[in-house]
């Protein structure tokens, strides 16, 4: 039986947690709320986010929300179990690992990231102007961040060193980035742009993207 | 032999990492970097924390970052090996639930925490005025979400119904907020009243703050 996200396909949320699926052989079915009110009515609230959120996971009648807190469910529960992939390995240490590169990308590289994005989604989306004082501050931040991912994957193709939950998180976010225009922020840095082709190219990556209008155009 | 914790003692961290040293009777050392600068040199970066912060973790020659991912690493290797406290279930289920609300104490509750917080921290070890204004935004976001909170603890005990590592992490907060000086956020509702003190009365919580004169006092 497939399980169901509810969730809205031009949210990153839902390209990290397709491509989860992907890469670990799940059935999916999403599920799209009509309209962006539809996530603050009482009985949303009430039965299926709290904080008014997507996204949220069904599967066989469980239930619970929170992206990260799916990503880490499916693969408990999926993990090997229909491909090979492994998102967050069972030795100790190289759980650790991951858990610290995924801590890393929620503490210093998603704030600045979420800053610059939600002022082009605003834009492109919502028709309002993007302030350029922000956009040039989120990519100050951003530039600072790089310059330290530029050094912390030296000699690595991935964060943890294998491919991981942590690299998934970050193509969700470095795909937003990249999206809308301001991929040079990656162009520029050998070390990064070879960790975004690793990731990029993936074929659960490819066909993410490509089957999802929103990021594909 | 004791794990090594590399942290200043008047961070919330500190807080959050004893007390699951504790609940898991691990064996631990404080390390206290002699001035807030040390954590910014060449040295430190390159060596304990890129992004020139703590806590890291030292164990037995093993070293992460990162306080969520130290959590996990200490909770994997040594939960129920010294004690029969569980901080996250082997239950896929019940350790979802566990997951979900970690991230909801994450994306919704440290944020405006962190804001009213940062001002208190300012003005009474700084010497830095408090902004009034900043404070009162702080206090009507977690008003906000403390309405929430009111009603997912009805009828339970603890977030996931048993105690577990998402009580830690907002026991953590919640011990900054009444420290400095906004108990009354937490008072005037009946549901978190009696939350907090099923948290703050546990005895490894009552021994964290015991040993820590920055919050005992």
């Amino acid at each position: 039986m497939a399980i169901e996200l509810i969730t809205f396909p031009e949210s990153g949320f839902t390209l990290f947690l397709v491509s989860i699926c992907k890469e670990l052989g799940i059935d999916y079915k999403l599920s799209t709320p009509a309209k962006l009110e539809d996530i603050k009515t009482p009985e949303y609230l009430a039965t299926k986010h709290p904080f008014g959120k997507v996204p949220v996971l069904i599967d066989d009648g469980f239930q619970i929300y929170e992206s990260s807190a799916i990503a880490r469910y499916l693969i408990s529960k999926y993990q090997k179990t229909k491909t090979s992939t492994i998102l967050i390995p069972t030795d100790l240490q190289k759980a650790a690992l991951v858990n610290q590169f995924i801590s890393v990308g929620y503490s210093y590289f998603s704030d600045p990231a979420k800053k610059l994005i939600s002022q082009e989604v605003n834009e492109k989306r919502e028709g309002v102007a993007k302030d350029p004082e922000v956009v040039k501050e989120a990519c100050e931040e951003l530039n600072k961040v790089f310059d330290i991912y530029e050094k912390l994957l030296e000699g690595k193709d991935y964060l943890a060193g294998e491919f991981s939950l942590a690299d998934i998180l970050h193509s969700t976010i470095m795909q937003c980035i990249v999206h809308f225009g301001h991929g040079n922020l990656i162009e520029n840095r050998p070390i990064i742009s070879k960790w975004w082709k690793n990731l990029s190219e993936r074929e659960c990556w490819k066909s993410t993207i490509a089957e999802n209008k929103h990021f594909s155009t």
